[in-house]
């Protein structure tokens, strides 16, 4: 009986949309993140025995929560008939763009894998983290689930089934991510963007693509903001984020080598050469996001090398 | 005086539009390619002496020929007084999708400099037989004139002012490209293409770009094969190469990586992992291309790591 067996994973907040990355390229950030603890119990199934961080906001049947649907995946994917209970520590504010629902779903699938012994495959777990996905965010796009996963920045060459590209990361590259004090429903940001994109913006688009993953095998920085505009979502999204152009421009003016919106919004993201410029471009953006919108909150991370992982 | 010098340059083949890449990544073959000789000469400016191998169907009139243009260009750039005079042999053939107008104004250029001294700046180099491309093909897109110039792999990230990203090439990587005997306007080629892109059809270009860079730059050839897609402009001009589906179909039952149009057609090539993959891939796109359309010529030669370069 190993009834008092308690383990814990932790999965880190991720940028997805990067840029002209739209709907495929994210990375990972070293922290923040949620947290889930998974114990086995008597009762049968998958229960959620608290959440904590959600200001009571997110349901607690394990069926309509983020973290109960993709633990429910594993243990139908693996065959595992023991009662789990999980505990959610959500450490990211949900809504921001930050890749809450991706985080709290992959904490749930490899804290569930740990707890069982499943040493279930890479492509499993991410399966059914992105089960929770589809439930939180309302569309299966593993830009959020591979990044918290695996850490890195992560390619989505196809979604379904998943074709994977893990890219590398140049030392020092460094995220600031500014978190305003709005709500932005993903699926009002999304019908934005609408059906079709101009040719000559979609080229842009696929230049700059090509160009950005040729920059991270380089570590060409220069390159790197070159490559990192938003021709296709952003300009289309723009109106959601009161003062948008104004903290881009204070985030560049600060040294940052590019930013654009993480994931549909609010949060905006900057990426940095080296971690000691963060500082002054987190503080540009925090005071144009005064101006703007009000209140925010501001995270510095190296981009995270590592993924989800058990603490 | 200087009169008896005369110096030749040679221009290779490129494929633009490479799968994923519409308009903004091409490659160089080695061979074949055109070749221009240019010498000093009593009357002013710049004269075409004589041309070969185009059938009498290219002006000779410099300021209407895509190599005169390119060496008008860059006579005016360098400030050059002395009369300078052009021979053409044309090795590749009219309007293929070879790039044919890009190797006579980048073997032009070239020549020009080397006769001259005046070791002008690739910028320079570029720009000049830009100005020629844009005569033979109607835009100064550089996705031929660049890899012809520079060798290799080529993405174009930005057209104007140019912002040129050279690509590594897996050692072995070979090309096949076969021209049937078929004449397709660049033009008529270009409007099918249509002025907007489905946005999840955009959204697959981009993924694939992402992919193609990064095969390319870990030699990834499985990851070249499922990358090399393209899903915008090859779906809406396949109806200009009858056949063209089974042409495909041949190559990689051949065992090529993948294969697409080159250019706006009507060539068609396919990528191959080392050179001794390359003939049965020609073999088999040959006679897919006698099934619907006739005759054809097949070229194999490994993607070149050099480009323009003096014979």
């Amino acid at each position: 009986m190993a009834s008092n067996v308690r383990v814990t994973a932790f999965a880190p907040a991720t940028v997805s949309n990067v840029g002209c990355g739209f709907d495929v390229l994210g990375f990972a950030l070293d922290a923040p993140g949620d947290r889930v603890s998974a114990a086995f119990t008597a009762a049968p199934g998958v229960t959620i025995e608290r959440i904590d961080g959600d200001h009571g906001r997110l349901p607690r049947e394990a069926e309509r929560n983020t973290a109960g649907v993709a633990a429910l995946a594993l243990v139908a994917a693996i065959g595992e008939r023991r009662g789990i209970a999980l505990t959610i520590e959500k450490g990211l504010p949900l809504a921001s763009g930050l890749g809450g629902s991706a985080a709290s779903a992959v904490a749930a699938v490899v804290a569930v894998d740990a707890l069982v012994g499943a040493n279930a495959p890479l492509a499993t777990l991410m399966a059914c983290a992105l089960e929770g996905e589809r439930l939180g965010a309302g569309s299966a796009h593993p830009d959020n689930v591979a990044p918290a996963l695996c850490g890195g920045f992560v390619l989505v060459r196809q979604p379904s089934p998943p074709d994977i590209v893990r890219l590398p990361v140049p030392d020092g590259l460094t995220a600031v991510v500014v978190h305003p004090d709005l709500e932005i429903e993903t699926a009002r940001a999304r019908a934005l963007v609408g059906d079709s994109v101009p040719l000559a913006t979609a080229i842009r688009q696929w230049a700059n693509m090509g160009a950005l993953v040729d920059a991270l095998h380089r570590s060409d920085f220069e390159l790197i903001g070159r490559a990192l505009e938003d021709a296709v979502a952003e300009p289309r999204r723009a109106a959601l984020i009161p003062g948008l152009t104004a903290i881009k421009r204070a985030a560049m003016n600060a040294g940052a080598l590019g930013c654009s919106l993480s994931g549909s919004g609010p949060s905006v993201f900057a990426l940095c050469r080296r971690p000691q410029d963060a500082r002054a471009v987190a503080v540009a953006m925090t005071a144009a996001v005064r101006q703007s919108i009000g209140a925010s909150r501001a995270y510095i991370s190296r981009v995270g090398q590592r993924g989800a992982r058990l603490v």
